[in-house]
């Protein structure tokens, strides 16, 4: 079997934590598989080096920065290299140049064009261990790239798409994908497997285990994957196509996202096209919006809400008072202290009355449900945020603990 | 005008550091000429990263030593690049493999076996200052290789030698070569120019100001070096073919190397051979021999002394003794307490009566001579280590100072 195997920064932080992970990728080659494994920069690398890009300029250029942090995965694979020769087994370590990993021209958060296996493919054939860089390649004008926010999760998934992998892990500082957040929800149950689609849910909802990225790119190209610990040795879950959970499980799991806002914009002014002119002023600024709502008002207006993340709420009040005369409303007011929980399940599809179990759980709670949204596989609600936890259990409870 | 520009991990070891080397660059490129600059690892970085490779693997391999060492100049171009770019100059960082710098496949110490200038021209030509990693390259196997001590030193003259520059500035912490140690002999003056067998000659003799891998490969290629201060800005010293000193001074400077030995094999047997035998079992130990002197002993049998450097003296020893029986000889004593005084100078060739005066020189301060060893450009003596920095001042009065 082949494995691709990546491990995060705080992962390979020191020398101790290096011994673990060289542990971990020992014990599958001497099973018999080939691995290849991606390394992150070491711990708080990146950030050290961006301190000391600031001191010299505080607004360098993106390729130069590129230059910079490249460096960090740089040094990872090497140490891990020496750290498993010293173990007497066969290890080499690639950048992304070696790797033949291509990216387009967009320093920062550069986009995978293609993974050239050659070099990778040699090696394996030489029965070594093959350690790669994550987060980086190099363009077209044979300039490093780095590949942005879960980069080295994406060079994983290219490079295990690229070798037709059998499996791609994710080591994490969790064990898996729960059915809700652990630390939270006392009885909460590690998944075995979930399906991209409800992965993508809950990532999106705030549960961080994987990049929607990385997810969306295994899923394009069939990748199986699998997040798990780095530090318990126990099976985690698996991502892939169709999961068997999907028949016998009504819901996956149950997220919980603190930092979004609710933006009202009160008194939109009735006539045709309002909304549509409210909902484009904060798209051009480039801001997601997630729930609207509209409420009938008095005076031929109706007030106007939505969502979106609470970094977003500021620049999405400015996109709108600006247009204010173009638009016409009132006022504009803005309520951070919401959370939406969202409810991701496949098995949404081929199932009735999830929702209103869903809303059964929140009314016993007595808790209001101030929006809804529904797709496919999820549903939504926005709630105050005081009561998001107690909301999250009495779900959960619903769906799994009876 | 090209030039080619090289500053070491001490003059870059910090933002301030880098302040300054960038003035000195943008002065050059200002100027109206094209710069191509190489930059070592700053300060410790290359001490950090061996500390910690050696806490994870104490024998760690070449090839990956080289991948994690290449990372520190990588580094130190992508900084200077921002401090350049802050400054609003056009700059772009190249590492060993961008700028072609292909070498054997000796990792750890490998040899430059060609630079193919495509990039270096073709950034040249868009007007930009080109930042170059040091120290390191890339073999046939697409690996990277670092060039060992003295290796950006060579990174810049190979560089000065495949873009034809008109220049090789190598920026160092001394203000450029002097007739004798300044810190040591108050009268010592700094020489405008020097050939490159003096410099060979001196670099060898313990002045370490350019390593004589550098000075070889800019004799060979005709590159004019410079050597001059990052901090004072002064015209340096500039190492040529011809010197313009050449026929007014008879020599040019004078230079003292402590780290020497002296092996003496006592009574080696009187018969042919014996001579080869001792320095053929020293030179298969792989240990350079310097001077040597055969005494008449007694009983037909003579005693051999040689000179080699400290660190190799035990390895000598070792080397003879496991051959005693075929060579024949007494016991061997070894005295590192002795030092080598050189005089050199291109001008010796075309003079007579240097060697008389530099005895002479001895004579007054009643230093015993108790070795001697010329060539075409250089007298030395081996006195007891006590009198050596006497010995210097003596002859620096003798020829420079009446």
């Amino acid at each position: 079997m082949l494995f691709v195997q990546k491990f995060g920064g705080s992962s390979v932080a020191n020398a101790e934590r290096i011994r673990n992970v060289a542990g971990i990728i020992a014990e599958k080659f001497l099973e018999g598989n080939e691995v290849v494994v991606v390394l992150s920069a070491q711990g708080d690398t990146t950030d050290e080096l961006l301190e000391k890009a600031a001191e010299i300029n505080p607004d360098p250029s993106k390729r130069e920065l590129d230059m910079l942090l490249t460096t960090g995965e740089q040094q990872s694979i090497a140490l891990m290299a020496m750290c498993l020769e010293g173990m007497g087994l066969p290890v080499v370590s690639l950048t992304g140049w070696q790797v033949g990993l291509r990216t387009d021209a967009s320093y920062g958060a550069a986009r995978i064009r293609r993974v050239d296996t050659e070099r990778l493919r040699r090696e394996l054939d030489k029965k070594r261990i093959v350690l790669v860089a994550g987060f980086q390649g190099v363009n077209k004008f044979d300039d490093y790239t780095t590949l942005g926010r879960g980069g080295s999760d994406t060079t994983a998934v290219a490079l295990a798409a690229a070798l037709h992998a059998d499996r791609c892990q994710i080591f994490t500082d969790v064990e898996g994908v729960y059915t809700a957040d652990p630390r939270k929800v006392p009885g909460a149950r590690k998944l075995e497997e979930i399906t991209y689609d409800e992965m993508l849910e809950l990532a999106s909802m705030g549960a961080q285990v994987l990049m929607n990225r990385s997810v969306q790119l295994a899923r394009r190209y069939g990748v199986e994957l699998e997040v798990l610990s780095s530090l318990v040795r126990a099976p985690g879950t698996k991502v892939k196509e169709v999961s068997k959970n999907m028949e016998e499980m009504k819901i996956t799991g149950i997220a919980k996202d603190e930092k979004v806002a609710r933006v009202t914009v009160v008194q939109v002014a009735d006539r045709p096209g309002s909304a549509f002119r409210v909902l484009n002023a904060v798209s051009r600024a480039g801001i997601n919006v997630d729930m609207i709502i509209q409420a009938n008002g008095r005076d031929g207006a109706n007030d106007m809400s939505f969502v979106v993340a609470e970094t977003d709420a500021e620049a999405a009040c400015r996109a709108l008072e600006e247009r204010q005369a173009a638009i016409g409303f009132d006022h504009i007011s803005v309520d951070k202290d919401i959370a939406k929980i969202s409810v991701v399940g496949a098995g949404m599809m081929s199932s009735v009355g999830i929702a209103s179990l869903v809303f059964e759980a929140l009314n016993d709670e007595h808790i209001n449900i101030q929006m809804i949204n529904t797709s496919e596989i999820k549903i939504s609600c926005v709630i105050d945020a005081a009561s998001a936890d107690r909301a999250v259990a009495a779900i959960h409870r619903k769906f799994f603990e009876q």
